[in-house]
């Protein structure tokens, strides 16, 4: 069976944030593929990945897009699969620009938008791990022990290092 | 088997906005239950409702609240089952509020956050069934006749009333 | 000849603000078409009306939705002829959704982003006619008229009713 | 008798603000324990935490927390004990969602917010000191002398160093 | 012993707001004053009442008001007796432009600050409660049961009306 | 000698707002002039009113308008008279959008900004009195009447009405 | 013919912004001039260059400016030439104050405005290109060339560098 | 006679900015003084420069501040001399929270808001100069020779240095 997370990015610039999701993927064991698909540079490459997502056997898209962020909730037009967006930051407006292109999608169309930047691309990793997790029993394990771990990493006292 | 879908909000006045939810689930065939459980005021019922909610055999849980929301972001540190956050849209700061304490969750503890207000919950359903339809063929087909109904339902031309 | 202004909009609902640039253009004596055009609901219908824009003659189109509003921008990536968007005043965000996820469009593909609401619309219309203009005198004496009309119109004082 | 202030924060990165607040105490002799609770990471020791604050002596509660800041919150709901809110200055948003967060508390669990990052976290020891000083006259000299002082410490006309 | 809670406004107008935190006051059996104090219109008023706030015996000050919202940072200045401030709701900035008055208090002078409008003003009385139920062991009851009742109210499913 | 104070609007609509200011004037009998003098409909009106005001005597222009509004900041680069600016309160934003284009003017041309909305207006009448009553010990004297019988209108309690 | 496209801007420092504008349309080769126009240091320079527009044969005006950024309304009030105006970013306020002095028209004088800061300067050169592309075939077959090469420019994977 | 123009400060850290007011008004050849008055840690100073501000022939008041930044505003409540604020730059805030609270001031107290940061420093200093003006004929021709020199000072074209 093919890979079912799709991650994919406006631009080479959003790597930076994206590689985040990414790397949340591996450290679940999550294969994952990485895709820059430009909702206004590349939008028929857009069209295709959408249209062919379910027959692809793609479970989860995270797309992440700064500004006029309009990769997510087109990619969620285009498809059924779950899309989960990543507001990247920006210059000018901190990113509030690209989350509310992300998230105030009309009924219809969700996109489960996760938090601006770093953390919400790595939550958007964690987030398809869950949604996969539903069907696989091993990485609901493995999603268990990484929370666990989290938790168990968190020392008592702050220290001054 | 049991009901997969949980609709959780923190008040009785937040009902006026998930009942969208519930009703974009009853549309699409998806049996859900609805709770009241506050974060602030009854936390130990958040408390069982996470602990108990993989076992119980959730698979999406749909949490909405108002004001210093922080029923979806406790409930997705107490369960790896996904939780979807719908901002409730207040008095003072329109749900930005709302939209703030639901979205900026740290690494480790993503929630799928929906548009502010009415078309968010309704989308929280959409989103519910959209995840469960990749283990559920026949929700999956009712899902894109609806989403084919939706685009369908389309004019050509807006019409003066 | 064709027409030569498309107006678009996301909704029956974006109706309300748009036909403030139709009755513009009916005013200054431009023909125009007026379409809905869902970037979400239709896209097929975007692509359609964007890759055949310059062949049939178009030579503005004034695009206008709300929300995570992606038809202005998406209309400018598929099609060189010059897009102007207009922002629909919003529910919870009063506008200011629609307009970041118009204006904030990446190096490429500008969008002539108007102000909020009803003024932004009717100002579509006159730009539209601005740009028409430039190759039309007859137009560009009925826009000067339009404009000195204005003009005229201010009284000295205010009056108490 | 125990301690009767604590300090609590999300995590080991607050501690940079929070020290704030612990260097105020410690300079008006005010004994305090600071402690690492995240609400999300380890909401059993957040349970523990408040749920023993009454019996253990504990007379007010620092909190401090950034993004999705629910630990303040949280912690007003498992305690009568006063809670004293510190929002952490954060990266995109600058700690407006941190404020937002902790401030929008609903009727029935008030936070005692303070002003966003450093100035906040050093006002919360003074606050913190200006209650116990309600029942501890010789605090409540300490706490007169350190206002007379910083008054006293204001040059008449600025200089340019 | 006189009153031990002053509540305090800028105006006739913010009564309107605060007489919440009058009436939580009432039901949680703790007497209190109400004043009009403007921090423009009456400045000798605001001098008078913080001066003689310790020896008056005064053990919390609630102080409400709106837009550039200067009464409750200028009555913290004027005794260490703690105040907790209301930013009351405004017309063009929502009672944002009171919060940041409020709020953003220097290091040496902190404003307990509540959530804008009427929750605020509620919370407000029961902040105050939680301080003296610090040396009242009668109110501290009244406040443990007031919260449990409170808790028990909520129902466990929302009703369609 | 001529009217001392000039009222100038945008246009008729903001007249609503710009009467409070002739409303002040005239309690503090203060003769002034009102005119709508459009920043972009009529800007030779504005060109001649900024170039006149000197020589014609006026000593304060109070300006008022909304949107992007240039009207005050115009007439602050015309004529050295000082200008009083009023953001008239808008649709959308409220009239940040007003607040911010009256405000932020560059390094060379001040204008004295009031608050948004009607006590801006108000209040730009009173300023405006103020600086006449430096050359006016009788509006000196009506000034300090008029600030000392509002004080002395504040009851000491707020009332149930 | 003369040049057809000017770009303006209120001041020196605005040209590291207004020089993306210039580079675009070197880039298309589409002639231009440059000018500082400022709305308040030198309003007679902008009342001639508006008033002489039409008459020099210019086809459209870019005008950039920050701040209470009057510049592209003005311009668009004294001419029917379109007029694309760019916010340029500011230090306190991001260009938010920029932007809505130049988005926030009143019906009548419409400006085409862009992305707040470098991006939207390009995009200035792009939407004029576009506009005049409309009369001149050779600038189309440019114009399409550019957009197509920007798309192919577009790696299909992101790369760690 | 005394000095005219009284420049107050709510502390040191303000006085970077401040300090553009400074040298506009010696720019100006402006008589003026520098003090420090803190409205919450020297509250008494600002009662007694308020209440002496009229008989010791000041005419102006400049007050700068960040934050909570109540010292404009209460200047204003104290003195019938004409207050211009210059909110200061703020860390999390940008300012956006000392301009509220200098900006929103009740009917009956207007203060004189100038732009954030350094820009609104200088133009108070210009602010102050043109309200002396109406008394003073010679400092009246300097402010139009500086207003002149400005406009001359700007190049026709921007420059690459």
């Amino acid at each position: 069976m093919g890979v079912k997370v799709g991650i994919i990015m406006g631009s080479q610039s959003d790597w930076a944030t994206m590689r985040e999701a990414a790397a949340m993927l591996d450290e679940l064991g999550v294969e994952h593929e990485t895709r820059i698909v430009s909702a206004h540079r590349t939008p028929d490459r857009l069209w295709d990945y959408g249209r062919s997502a379910v027959e692809r056997g793609l479970q989860v898209i995270i797309a992440g897009a700064g500004g006029a962020a309009h990769l997510p909730g087109m990619m969620a037009s285009k498809t059924r699969v779950p899309v989960i967006g990543v507001p990247v930051q920006t210059r000018a407006l901190s990113g509030v620009d690209s989350l509310y292109s992300i998230l105030q999608m009309p009924r219809g169309f969700p996109v489960a938008t996760m938090a601006i930047g770093f953390a919400g691309a790595a939550n958007a990793g964690l987030m398809a791990a869950g949604i996969l997790a539903l069907q696989d029993d091993a990485l609901a394990q493995r999603l268990d022990d990484w929370r666990a771990a989290l938790s168990a990493s968190i020392p008592e006292e702050p220290s001054d290092d």
